[in-house]
Formats: C-alpha cells, structure tokens, sequence
C-alpha cells in the first residue's frame, strides 16, 4: 500500500483521452481546495466557497501566473464527495492541449498523478463504500449490456453487501452459539448441546446460491463466443452482417490479426457476444494453407459456446455430422425464401428478408442461459473472481463445519471453520483486507476512478 | 435556422464517446430543471435547489421507474450556465451502457438531442459571448499546439471582440462626421468640409494588422508540412524517431494509405508539424512501382513547407542541388559523432547523440515565423476564415472610402462605403448576421458544446 500514500492530494483526467466538447479532472486530499485556490485567478476565493457548489472561475499557472483555462470548478469538502475527503472537480474545455495544460498546472501544484483505482480506494478507506461496491463501480463502466449494466448497478446499490451482511450476521449468532458453549467446560454442557445446524444449513445455501450466479455474471460481463460454421455460400457472411444490423450497441468488427476470421461484438437478448465468422478460410487457396486454414477454425470452434452451423435450403448435400450433434450447436436451413424445407431441429431463416432471425436469437439466448437457472434481471448476480473465491471459501468452511459437528469432533475444530468463514465474508465486504489485496483489487480500474 | 429551435431542451453528451471514469451529459432547455425532477428517484427534490449545486441523486426512467445510474447532477438556473438559459449536466459513470441509458432516459423526457455546436449557439443567441469568442471555444478545443491554444484562449477572453469593438467605434465616428455633412446641402458645407482623413488611415491599418495575423494563426491552427528527404542511409527514419521521442504532445503515427510514406503529428517550438518521412519509398523493389513511388515522393516535396534534406557526413556523394537550392530546405549532415564535417549552411547532426537537434529545431521554427512577423504569444491572431473574410471586406470597403475621399466623389459614395464595412464589422462579432451564417458557424462545432 506504499505506492497508495493516502496523504498526497491526487488527481486524474476522469474523461476519456480525447477531444471532446468538455473534460473533466478529478482531484482528491485533504486541504486541496487551499493548494488549489492558488491557481484560481481573478476575484474568485474558493477557500469561502461551500460543498457542492459549482464555480465559473479563470484557472492560472501558480508559477507565472499565466491563464490556463476558463474553467467550472465543483468543491467537495469533507464527507461529500466520491472519496469522502476534501476533493474538487475541473470541468475545461475539452481540447488535447488544454487537457494538457490542466493537467500540468496540477503538477505545478505538488498533486500527483492519480494511480489506477485510487479515488475508489480513497472512497473505500474514508468507509464511503465496501469493497463489493466499489468492484461494482468498476464493472458497470466496464459493462457491454444492459443486463451486465443492470446486474453491476444492483451490485453498486449494496444489494450484495447487504445479503452478505445478513447472512453474516446468521453465521456470527452460530459462533455466538458454538462459543458460548466452548466457554463451559466439557462436563457442564453435556446432552444440553444444542447446534443450530438449521441456521447453518440455511447459510450454506444462500451462500451457494450467490456463488453459483458467477456463471451468469461472467456470461453478462464477458460475453459468449458464438462461431458461424457451415459450408461456402451458405449465408455466414450475410447473417454476421445481419447480427451487427439489427443490434445498435456493437462496438466493433475487426479482421483477425491472422486474416483468418472476422470478429465482432454485439448483443443478443442482452448478453454480450463475440461473433466470429470464419468465412475468411474461403481466401486462402494453396492447399497447405487451406489446410492451416481449416486448423485454425477447428481451434475457433473448440473453444466456442455456440455453434450456428448453417446450410443452404436449396443445397443440404455435404453437412457435418459431427458439428450437427455438438450439444452447443444450433442448427440453421438458410435461403428459405427461396426453397421452403422443414427439417427436424433446425431454425428456417432468411438472411436476406430476416425471417427466422428472431427466433435464431431465440435460440441462442435459451441454450446461453439454460443451464444457469438464473435469466431474471432482479436476481442479485456476482461476475467477480475474487468475490466467488471468497464465497467458495465461506461455503467450504461452513460445509467443514457441518460436517465436523456430524462426525461429533470437539468444538474447536467447530470454531475455527466458522471463524474460517466469517474471515473469508469480511475480505469479501472489505471488514478484513490487506494491502495486496487491495492492490489487487483498485489496480484494475481505470485511471481516474 | 429551424434546424435549431430553441424551444425544446436539447441533450448531449459532452464527454468523449469512449469508456472512461466518468462522463457527462448536458442539458439546456427552458424549464428543464422541473422536467429532470421527473427522473430524479428517492427523497430529492431538485426543483427547490439553487443554481449552481451538485447534487448526488439517483436517475430513475421516467417510464417505469428503473434505475439509470447514480449520478451527480449540476443545476444553472436562468443566466448562471453556458447557454445563458435553464440548463443541467449529469455526471454519471463512464461506462458506454450507462451513457446509453442515460441518453435514453433524456429522449424519454421528451428532450432532442442537441445539433453540433447547439450549446454554443444558445450561449450566443443569449448573449453569453459575441461570435468570436464563440468561434474560440471551437478554435480552442481543436488547438494543435499550446501556441495555438493560447492564441483561441485570448479570442475567448475577448481580446478580439474588444479590438474589433475599438476599430469599429472609430468606425462609427467617422461616420457620424460624414453623415453631418451629408445633412447639409452642398452650398453650405463648401470649404470647411474636414474628412478625418488620419482616423480612417489607422482603422485601415488596425484591421489589416489583425487579417494579417491569419497566416500566424492558420500555421499554429493547422500545422506545417514538414517532410524529410535525402538518400537512403543517411538516417531519415531515425530523425523521424527522434522527433516524435522529443515531443511529449504526440497525437499519432501511422502509415500513408498507401504505404509509401510515415506521417505523424507532432509539436517543433509550439508549431504543430505534420511530418512525413518518405523511408516507405525504399521498400518498392520493382522499376515501375520504383516510378511511381519516386512519383509520390515529388508530390510530397510540392506541398512541403520545409523539406529537410539530410545526408550522412561520412557519404556526401550523391546531393540533390535542385532541393538544395529551394528556399524551403534546411540541409542536415547526419553521423557527425562519427565524422566532422563542417558546411556552410548545413546543420550538423547525431540522430544518435542528439547533438545538433534543438539547432534543427530552432532552424525549423525560424523558417516557418521568419515570414509572418509574428511569434509573439501576447500578439492577437485569428485563425478563422470568416474572420479573415470579414476583415478583409472592411478594409477593402474603408480604403474604397479613403479612394472616395481622395477623388473628391460626393459623400454618398463615401457614405456607402463606410457603411459597408460596419456591416462586415458587425458580422464578424455577430451582431448582423444572419440564419444561413449562424449554421455555417455552429454546424463545425462538437456535439455537446
């Protein structure tokens, strides 16, 4: 936590690095509004100046005095703020060199440049936020739908903290129990003792439950990879252009950088997806190449969720069998405005006229999300390794636990699984961190955040 | 102007389309305050909130209620904002699905999204700033160099609107004393006809002095074409290098289209460069691409504003006289850790050491002011076309005056020209203007500003 030094004022550009019509740079540290006010120029004293108030106001070099930018600048004192210490925000115009010369008078200044993470930190430290919140804040910029957004913003409200609290709480009345008994010597308790197993039953399942909606999480936040599979001609291009049509949220297309496949990102009933479509193999034509070709898209289809293997109505001759009865395979006849087949099992669809392409995403999304039982936007839903690495531990301690009071080992052993588990809670909340974990933890946002 | 009616509320988003910690979203529409309550959830009630607060609430879909996001929201009430009129911002986090969601939640409250430049226009039309400052708020955000960023800064200021608003004030004076005379018939004025002949001398030359400047400001605007020539070997590819690690402002690098060339951006004495090195040429290995390339290479050369024509000191064989000679180029000797060769007129120069480098430099900054007059930061310059425009009208039109005068035409004539040149005068700051120059203006802006 050295590389943290809760004592500088820091700052950081909270926009992103490129011209637009406004930037704005975050400040953060105790006195900074002081430091600050002598870089304000004109009549203006900010020193006066009460929280939450919004100041037009002139911004000039404290070395020469020179005249930075017009600038409107927000005051955040003690408490009020994001970080829960004196902090100001610069709104300037949002050109490269005036965030630039913004960014050099906070130098000029003695701030420092803010690390990753570091305002969310400071938020965490000042006790403005628990750690599940603060991840949250981090994962809802960081969201590619709306479910991921919705899911992250629950997270945010402190729905999880909350229900990890409550079932913390549980757990800390079974030690009460368990040590109130340890108190006593052996003899005294006797046939009197009483294990409230129900409790901790209970505790296990709602635990299980919240670690278990880590599948659905990581399918909102990071996205399933969908391959285009099926012979030449058959459409794959067209439905891959079709997908990014109808979708209004893609972020991009690229080649691959081999030249071997297309990739893009968009979203299919709200889940993030990577679409790849392999139509580029058509290009390579010397044999050995067409063989590497053909590697390539076998090691795209390994490591694929979903299959769309698709095939022309008119020309069903050669199909893959072995693509056909993949479990993660859909099946797609396409052209069938222009010859209309039935065939068992297989979605009809027409790239060309967009019959069929809902229920295609239908589909997807249903075999996507069967097996997480979980498809309900109000369901409290984790996405973050160290979180379901927390909540395994807990789980393991108490299921521990049980099974120590079943076999009838002493109560100490007891004890400890239960302290075990509310240790692995309180990292998880943030009632018991270290330095590394913090680091872990805030290293990973964004700068400015 | 129906394009822009200024009776809706208009939205933008202001920051950069691109995840970051934050973003921002403006708002700007008469009574927009008590239309945003409508999206504000929980206890807070934004109507009874004073201008220029910040206020940490919690954006809910006016529709069915959902959360957006929390955010923090910036009231102007009546006059205290940008655009002179009601107006909000709501910084929310910078992830691109909460931007989504919270421009969706602004189109739910019936508000448009805001044309370029819309907020701009607004502040203008509210007589929050005349044109030239409006048009340095554009001028600035676009700012290449910290020259050119100080140059729009002072414009901002108003320094321009203050000269213009002196000249013209002159102007104006003039006029009232040909009007007089123009009161009078002919008989009576007779010999005691006194046309301030001397104030109308300096007006001409105060404008022209300010038009003049635009060739300073269209340099630290737009950049100069620096190209680098010289045979192969003589390290054109490491001086390019060295050019862009000395540069902290760097924008980019990238290859020509068509791969015949390197350009990138960077800044030389506050200038911004655009420089290209024609190294790509060498990678041509077959005669008639060889042609071509030497070709492009020319054309390079045509549109430069510097050629800098470098050779090894060790190789001095192979010189071109023709690029030698041209007025344009600074000539370079390379290697000169390895070999001393002094030459008149030459640079000399280690890519390696960096030995001669901030000489090249200097050389290059001198080149490129020597012929404008001005490299003063504290001067006034313009860099916009339409000023220039209007600017080179008045002066024509008052020396077509002063010719009147001279000729002894009748004071009409004179009259009329005068009056010209307050009308272009009056354009310049915008208080003649019309629809059809308003768009023009605006139009170029960011969206969001």
């Amino acid at each position: 936590m050295n590389r943290y030094n809760i004592e500088d004022t820091i700052y950081a550009l909270a926009t992103a690095w490129a011209k637009s019509a406004i930037a704005v740079v975050r400040i953060s540290g105790k006195g900074c509004i002081g430091t600050l006010s002598k870089a304000i120029g004109g009549k203006v004293d900010i020193r006066n100046k009460p929280s939450n108030s919004a100041i037009y106001c002139r911004l000039i070099s404290p070395v020469d005095g020179h005249h930075v930018d017009d600038i409107v600048l927000t005051l955040y004192r003690d408490g009020h703020g994001y970080t829960g210490e004196d902090a100001a925000e610069i709104s300037c115009h949002g050109g490269l060199q005036v965030v630039q010369a913004v960014l050099a008078t906070m130098a000029e200044l003695g701030f420092r440049q803010a690390l990753p993470g570091e305002f969310s930190l400071r938020a965490f430290l000042h006790g403005k936020m628990d750690l599940t919140r603060a991840e949250a804040v981090n994962e809802l910029i960081n969201a590619q739908g709306m479910t991921g957004r919705a899911m992250a913003l629950k997270r945010l409200n402190g729905d999880l903290f909350r229900r990890i609290s409550d079932i913390k709480a549980t757990v800390v009345r079974i030690m009460g129990t368990v040590e109130v008994q340890l108190d006593y010597s052996e003899d005294e308790i006797g046939e009197d003792l009483t294990f409230p197993m129900e409790e901790l039953e209970k505790a296990i399942e709602a635990l299980g439950t919240i670690r278990d909606s880590y599948n659905t999480g990581r399918l909102y936040s990071q996205g399933a990879k969908v391959v285009l599979a099926g012979p030449s001609n058959a459409g794959k291009s067209s439905l891959f252009n079709l997908f990014l049509k109808e979708d209004r949220s893609i972020v991009s297309a690229q080649k691959g950088t081999t030249r071997d496949y297309i990739e893009a990102m968009c979203t299919v009933g709200g889940i993030p997806i990577r679409l790849y479509d392999t139509a580029g193999f058509r290009s390579f034509s010397e044999s050995e190449i067409e063989e590497e070709g053909i590697r390539r898209s076998h090691s795209l289809v390994e490591g694929a969720d979903i299959i769309i293997y698709m095939v022309d109505s008119s020309d069903m001759g050669a199909m893959d069998g072995s693509v056909l009865s993949d479990p993660r395979c859909i099946a797609v006849l396409n052209k069938s405005d222009l010859k209309d087949v039935d065939m068992d099992g297989f979605v009809k669809l027409s790239v060309v006229t967009g019959a069929g392409f809902s229920e295609l995403c239908s589909r997807i999304t249903e075999k996507l999300t069967s097996d997480l039982g979980v498809s309900d936007e109000s369901a409290l839903v984790i996405e973050n390794d160290r979180q379901k690495e927390n909540l395994s531990r807990a789980v393991s301690s108490l299921q521990a636990a049980r099974l120590a009071v079943e076999s009838g080992l002493p109560l100490d052993i007891v004890s400890m699984d239960i302290q075990e588990a509310l240790e692995a809670l309180g990292e998880l909340t943030g009632e018991v961190t270290t330095d590394d974990i913090l680091d872990r933890i805030f290293g990973s946002f964004c700068v400015g955040k």
